[in-house]
């Protein structure tokens, strides 16, 4: 019983991931620790922030620098995910 | 019985992200290695210290940079969180 | 039952590393943290994002900087890796 | 017999975290990697060194730049922590 | 049965490692984070990239810096290992 | 009886977190990545070389910057640590 | 029988760390990741490459700058060592 209790209540905190995953498909902003942004579809990611961007755009700023189509991020670059409804 | 002991120990240390969980939906500034800061309503963390903050505001010291809406930022790169009432 | 579950939905998180998994033998641009991009054939790759690339070439931006043949990059130094059909 | 043995002799190396758990409530000085030191009462500390600070302030040298209420601050980050009684 | 699916089917992201192995006593030239390279014969290699290099010298680009003899790298600095038959 | 010989076996690379064990209340002098040293008598040490200097000064080469009384410094940052009897 | 197979293939690629334990108290130069060199007799070695050096001296290239005696050397900024018969 104890170890149920714990499995619910240890679940409440991986949220974030969670939001990730329900975000399929919408548009995104990912900003990376080198500063640059890459703005696209986010087709799929994991919980390690690994993610699929699909007609990913590459900024500087408000500077356009490249476009990638479909790219695939290590997630160990990311410095944040900014969500579709929200850009 | 040891091994119980053992689990009740071994919460104690876990208390700052006890503390963080107790503050969903408290207004936040969370700091970046990077130096830039983002104030916003903490909506979910998890124990790796990613979280989702809503109404995002960017800044660098009081220069406002720019507004993000709901953004998750991924943990390894917080230097520090400061709590609500305390802001 | 529920561990069943659990596993089921665990696999969709991973799918960036199913996706790479299956552009194998497809041309790819990695691009690295240090801003250097290796082109080639992507012979294969295992989910750290280690990855045999085939008729290397390397650039810095469009500036070609040398053919490698074959090489094998270690994965935590990938900033992220561009499909062929994208390319 | 052998393995309890093992978790005696393992327990000793612990001891770092331990004397944290010990001083809590004390008053410390944390100095971070970027060279940052944030002085507050600690409230908590976990095994990875995040660690709640209240009445935080924060200084560059002698220099005060700010103060922070309650704030949590990410293990990783972590340089040093001057405990209490020395400082 | 699933479990056994699933162990032969995560075999395969693992190839890097295995085509490393396969290359033991050819030459090779490893290429580190901080831009120095080694060449040499790869003595072995483990599933971190630590390896053992043979008769390795030490280049800056084109230019010959040191002779080692045989050294053993820590994996976590390699960039690349381009592998003996395309050098 | 194979799994007692590589419990023993795989004892010994272990040693040089024993030498730190049995120097306990040793000066030493703790030199960190960002090239600042620390001395003093090490109270205690981890596996993870987080350790507890007491009495603690700091200086940058022969330059004497801080006494610092009783500090815990987090292992991650260690560069190497000299013990006393070479001191 | 399948996982015995595995154990023992999965031994071969452990083999730069079987030859760093071969090494003991042979004379070794090892290169950090700062480009400092640290040149000694290796006392002992463990898996995390943290390493005993005796007799320990420090230099910048050719330039001599201390003497350290014995050191505990944190494996994780270890690029290279290089081994005795080969110096």
């Amino acid at each position: 019983m104890l170890v149920l209790v714990k499995r619910l209540s240890t679940q409440q905190p991986k949220r974030p991931l969670i939001v990730l995953q329900k975000s399929l498909n919408k548009n995104v902003i990912v900003k990376l620790k080198n500063d640059i942004e890459y703005r696209g579809r986010m087709n799929n990611v994991d919980s390690y922030m690994n993610l699929i961007l699909e007609d990913a755009e590459e900024f500087n700023g408000e500077t356009h620098l490249a476009n990638y189509g479909k790219v695939v991020i290590r997630g160990n670059n990311v410095l944040f995910i900014q969500i579709a409804s929200e850009i």
